[in-house]
């Protein structure tokens, strides 16, 4: 049986906060065994358009990513955030490598096609578009894949895709070489049982899921990363949690915080 | 006898034309063998700098870099121009693999030392500063390394390194294992004769360079673009060249332009 693979997505807060941030990097470092961390881009994606001038179109709180929006991301996650989280890592010991999905052609994405909406050069993935050997190939060298949340369309185009699907495709490609654990960190314990609540959840089932979308007790970002989640969690060798980053420096973290029943 | 490794460098001239840069882009990936690309970052960094109201400091030609220029270069070199430039190898049949310094740990540099300048967070390499056998693995995994001009010293800190530098450090590293094809391309077809002349040097040896610099018939940038090709080409297993990019279209490339005489 093979090692299991830790596969972490960061939620942008973290990132935005350099105490977090720094806390986050060392449990991670600190982590046995191979690992491939994906992060999202947080404010300073947004910040840097703004200050670029660079109108930021929205329809149902999604943004439009038109070509300087893309660019935006590209400079800001692919670059300052992507190799920022490198050289902390590396600077704690953990040899890391920094990727997007053009890297090594590792995950080729389609242009969504436009819909009642058109968002743009976005990029949707399935588990067919990861190359899940070539990226063995890199954890067998000792290297911790860093994903930015860019894509590419095997004709030139770079893509924005979602931090949260990426991970959940990543972890479903890999699961058919070894077990994975996928945790969606950020800087809440879990699913709370209620908008008010304090409360986490231990377990959430699809059927617990679905009335709280009903209810509105999960709203906004949190539905399509619990999408995510799921989608993974259907897979028989993925665990997957939503839980905080500190967790990460607890042994047993991928019991912690909200565990994902399929 | 192991296979030739050609490096190539590219200049910002090249990466600022579009028309230029698509051509580049074909020649580069259409060369048979193991092969490197180093990228300088051409004027984007700079605009966008002046975008963000980043003031740019010069002392005698050379930009001081604060943390707000690093990071604006880090986003450009590092972010934009790397994975544009992978996504077009990409789709140009060449498995690009985009890199910094500090991704696997692959360019460990030195915060320069402040002399009569300081020039702020520009790191200094040394061969000794490659790690020539990680590249050697990821060069038999069938990928090709396209490095941004961007390094780190191992504690977490980014550095913005001169990408002649990093071409010539790297051929002199890979050389201890195999023979290195060196060629610093960009839009002119090499060395020429003198400021005034059309005529390129077909050979420049040493001698040639210190009385071309005396004489001011070499100024300006190719002063540190040819000292980083002399310093490559005391090795015996490195052959380097200058010459225009479109140059690598043509077979015997290694031998186009001004060949260097150590």
């Amino acid at each position: 049986m093979k090692q299991t693979l830790n596969i972490i997505k960061i939620g942008g807060n973290v990132l935005d906060n350099p105490v977090d941030l720094h806390a986050f990097i060392q449990y991670f470092a600190a982590l046995r065994g191979p690992r491939i961390l994906v992060h999202g881009g947080g404010k300073t994606a947004t910040t840097m358009a703004h200050k670029l001038g660079i109108p930021q179109n929205m329809v149902d709180g999604r943004r439009i990513t038109d070509a300087a929006t893309l660019d935006t991301a590209v400079m800001v996650y692919a670059g300052l955030i992507n190799k920022k989280l490198v050289a902390g890592l590396q600077a704690a010991d953990c040899n890391a490598i920094g990727l997007c999905g053009a890297d090594a052609n590792l995950i080729r994405a389609r242009k969504r096609a436009p819909g009642h909406v058109d968002y743009g050069l976005v990029g949707d993935i399935e588990r067919q578009d990861i190359d899940a050997e070539a990226i063995g190939h890199l954890l067998s060298l000792g290297f911790c894949p860093v994903f930015s949340a860019i894509t590419h369309n095997g004709s030139g185009q770079l893509l924005n895709t979602n931090a949260d699907t990426i991970a959940s495709v990543l972890a479903l490609a890999m699961s058919e070489f070894r077990p994975v654990n996928l945790s969606f960190c950020f800087e809440a314990p879990g699913v709370l049982a209620g908008a008010e609540s304090l409360e986490v959840l231990p377990r959430l089932s699809r059927t617990d899921f679905e009335r709280m979308k009903q209810n509105g007790t999960v709203s906004g970002g949190m539905i399509p990363k619990l999408e995510a989640a799921f989608s993974a969690a259907i897979a028989d060798c993925v665990n997957v949690n939503i839980t905080c980053f500190s967790a990460l420096g607890t042994p047993g973290h991928p019991n912690s915080g909200t565990l994902i029943i399929p």
